[in-house]
C-alpha cells in the first residue's frame, strides 16, 4: 500500500452514534459523512456498523524494562522501591534479548491494540549510562509509522544520590529525550530541593518538559508535589510538567486534596497514573472537577516490577474505570478519555480525535456505544494510524 | 457424544509443571500420566502442551438481575444502595427477556469460560415472591451439565422492613433454594438481632448456611460482621456461614484485623469478595495467614448494579491480584485460589481439583504456568465438565 493511497471506512459508528463513512487522506480525516464516494485508488474497508475510536495514547511505561514476549519470568518479589531498583539492575544483565527488541516488540502490540502515542520513561543511571535511551531513540524511528512517542530521561537509581546522573540526563535530552524525568526527591533520593534544582535547570537550558514520578502517599508526597507545582510556576512551565502516579492524592482529606488541585491547577501540572492497583488512586473525577488534566498509561509491562499488562489502553480504561467506582456512560466515557484525549493533550498531540481535519488515528471494535468499548474491550478489528491500516483483528499488518 | 464416552486429553501441562495425559471416565479424573493408552471409544483430545487448570467457582454473583447478552443499557446512576435498589424495582418491570433466558445465557457463557460451580443469590421480596427463584431453580436444572449450582435467597429490599419477606425466604428454602441470605443488617434493615433472628432461625429449622451481604465499612459494618460471627458460633453454623463483601475488614486498623478474624476463624465464617473496585479491599493474604477462608465471585454482572464483568473467573482472579498487589507466582497463585479451591471449599463441591479420583472438571488455556494463565486470563481452549466437552475456544458446544 502506498502511503498516499486514500483510506475510505464505510457503515463505521462515530462515538456520538451517528452512522458515517471516514475518508482518510494522506494522514489526516477529510470527511465524516454518509455514503462517501471513494476516491480514485482509494482502500475501501467495511467496518461493519463498528464503533470507531480515536487512537489510544499510553501516557507512561517503561519500554526499555518490559519482558513482555519472553517467556514467563517469575517476579522476583523484592518487597520495596530500593530493593527492587537493586534487582532489576542485576536481573537486566541477563535478560536474553536487547532492549530494542524488546521495546519494539511491545511498540508493535501495544500499536495492534490501539495506541497511536505513547510517552516512555527511559532508565538512566551511571551504569547504563544512555545505552537504553539509544536503543528505544531506535525503536521510536523504527516504528514511526506505528506510535508517536515521547521519550522521558528516568532517574531510576536517583539524581542527587548518583553523582554523574545530573550529566546524563543532560547529555540525554541532548541525544533525542524529549523530557527530563524525576523519582521520589524526598522519599528516596532525599534532597527535595537538590533534585529539583538539577531538573529545572536542565529543563530551562534545553527547553523540554519535566515528568516526576511520586510514589510517596501521606506528608511526604504532598510535600514532593507541592514543590513540583511552586517549581514549575516559578520556571514558567505551566502545562509542561506532569507528576506520575501522585499517591498521595488517593488518600490525603479533602481539604488537602481541595488545595492541592488548586495548585497543580494554577502551575498547569499534570497527573498520570497507572490506576493505581494496590495503591491509593488519585480521585479521578474530583480532580478532573478542579481543572487538572489526569490521564493514564500502562507503566510497568511484564518487567521486574510488575507480572501484569500488555499495553492494551483499552483495558486500562476499564482498571481505571473499575477501581474510580465508574459506572454511568458518562464516567466510561471519562474513563476512555484518560486512556486518548487527556493523554494527547498532555503530549501536544495535536488534532487527535475523530473529526475531520483531524489525524486520521482510529481504531474499530464491535461495540454499541463507547461506554461499552470500555466494558467488554473487543477485539480491533482495524487500526489505523496516519491513514494506514497497521492492524487487523488484534495482529499487526506486514511493517 | 455419549455421557459415558471416557475423554483423555493428551500433551498436557498440570499446573505444578508436569507434563502428562489425563483420562477421565464417568466424570472423575482416573487417571493421570505420561502416554495413557486411549480406551475404546475414547474421545481424544490434544492439549497441545498447555495448562489444565481446575474447573472455576464463581461464589458470589446474582444471575437473576444480569442483562448480559441483551443491548446496552447505561447504568441509571443511582448513587446509593436504597436508591439502586427503588431504582432496580422498577426498571426489572421492562426487561426484554425473562429472568430464565437472561440467567441461562450467562450460565452458559460463563461455563464456556472454566465456570464449573458457582453460587447465585437471587432477589426475593414481597413484590416478585418466589417468581426469581423458580426461574433460577429452572436455570439449575436446564444447566445441570455445565455447572454445579448453590441457590441463596436474598432479601434484597431488606427484612426486618419488608413485612412478610421472612416467610418468603422460609418458602424459598422449601422450594430449593440452599441457603438463606441477608443484608445490612444495621446499615439498611436497622435491625441487627432482629435481622439475625429471622436468619438464623430458617437456617436452624431448614438445616441451611447463611450467606450475609455486609457492605457497610467502618464500626457499623464490624458490629455487623462480629454478630454474624457469634450467632454463628452460638448456632453451631461452624463452616455453613459466609460474610459477602465485608469492606469493612478492608479499612481498618490491625488490630481490630487481628480480632475479627481469629473471631472469623473460631466461628467458620468465610468471607466473599468481588475484588473490592473502588470500595476498601478485605486484605486476601493477611486473612488467609490468620485462617480465614476467603473466596471470589463476579458479584453483579452488566446489571443495574454495575455495567462490569461477563463471569471469567480468570479474570476476576486478575483483577483481585492486581487490586490487591499479588506480584509472585506464588501470590497469583493464591489469586487463582480464591476462583477455584477456595470457594470449592465453601460450597462443600468435593473432590475439586487435578488429581487422580477428581472431578473431571477442568479447562486448558495456552499458558506455561498458572501465574501467567492468571496474568495473561488465555482463550479458554477446552473446557470440560463432569467429562464432557463443553466449550471449545471459549464458546459452547451444543447442549
Amino acid at each position: 500500500m502506498a502511503n498516499s493511497d486514500p483510506l475510505l471506512l464505510r457503515n463505521a459508528r462515530l462515538p456520538d452514534g451517528r452512522h458515517a463513512d471516514v475518508l482518510a487522506v494522506e494522514g489526516r480525516i477529510e470527511r465524516i459523512a454518509p455514503d462517501i464516494g471513494a476516491p480514485e485508488r482509494c482502500i475501501v474497508m467495511d467496518a461493519a456498523g463498528g464503533l470507531v475510536l480515536p487512537g489510544m495514547v499510553d501516557g507512561h511505561l517503561h519500554l526499555d524494562k518490559t519482558l513482555y514476549g519472553d517467556p514467563w519470568m517469575p517476579h522476583p518479589a523484592e518487597p520495596d522501591r530500593d530493593s527492587r531498583i537493586r534487582v532489576e539492575r542485576e536481573l537486566r544483565k541477563h535478560y536474553d534479548r536487547s532492549v530494542e527488541e524488546r521495546a519494539y516488540g511491545l511498540v508493535r502490540h501495544a500499536a495492534a491494540l490501539g495506541t497511536c502515542a505513547m510517552r516512555t520513561h527511559v532508565d538512566i543511571d551511571t551504569e547504563i549510562g544512555l545505552a537504553n535511551l539509544h536503543a528505544v531513540l531506535a525503536v521510536r524511528e523504527k516504528s514511526r509509522h506505528l506510535v508517536d512517542m515521547q521519550i522521558v530521561a528516568f532517574p531510576q537509581s536517583g539524581v542527587v544520590r548518583s553523582p554523574g546522573v545530573a550529566a546524563l540526563l543532560d547529555a540525554a535530552i541532548g541525544d533525542g529525550a524529549d523530557l527530563i524525568g524525576g523519582i521520589d526527591p524526598i522519599g528516596f533520593d532525599g534532597d527535595l530541593a537538590g533534585q529539583f534544582d538539577t531538573l529545572f535547570d536542565i529543563a530551562d537550558r534545553r527547553n523540554v518538559g519535566v515528568d516526576v514520578h511520586l510514589h510517596e502517599s501521606g506528608p511526604t508526597g504532598l510535600r514532593e508535589l507541592a514543590a513540583l507545582a511552586n517549581r514549575t510556576k516559578a520556571a514558567g512551565m505551566q502545562g509542561r510538567v506532569t507528576a506520575s502516579h501522585a499517591f498521595c492524592l488517593g488518600n490525603c482529606r479533602p481539604v488537602a486534596l481541595q488545595r492541592m488541585g488548586e495548585l497543580l491547577v494554577g502551575a498547569g501540572v499534570s497527573v498520570a497514573t497507572h490506576g493505581g492497583g494496590a495503591s491509593p488512586l488519585p480521585p479521578v473525577k474530583a480532580l478532573r472537577a478542579m481543572g487538572v488534566t489526569v490521564f493514564a498509561g500502562s507503566d510497568n509491562i511484564r518487567d521486574a516490577w510488575s507480572p501484569f499488562g500488555d499495553g492494551d489502553m483499552l483495558e486500562r480504561a476499564m482498571l481505571m474505570a473499575w477501581r474510580s467506582g465508574f459506572r454511568t456512560d458518562e464516567d466510561l466515557g471519562v474513563a476512555f478519555d484518560l486512556v486518548s484525549g487527556a493523554g494527547a493533550a498532555v503530549l501536544t498531540f495535536a488534532d487527535h480525535g475523530i473529526a475531520e481535519g483531524g489525524r486520521a488515528d482510529f481504531f474499530t471494535v464491535q461495540a454499541e456505544t463507547l461506554a461499552q468499548a470500555v466494558v467488554d474491550r473487543p477485539r480491533r478489528s482495524l487500526v489505523v494510524k496516519a491513514g494506514r491500516i497497521v492492524a487487523r483483528d488484534g495482529a499487526p499488518t506486514a511493517d
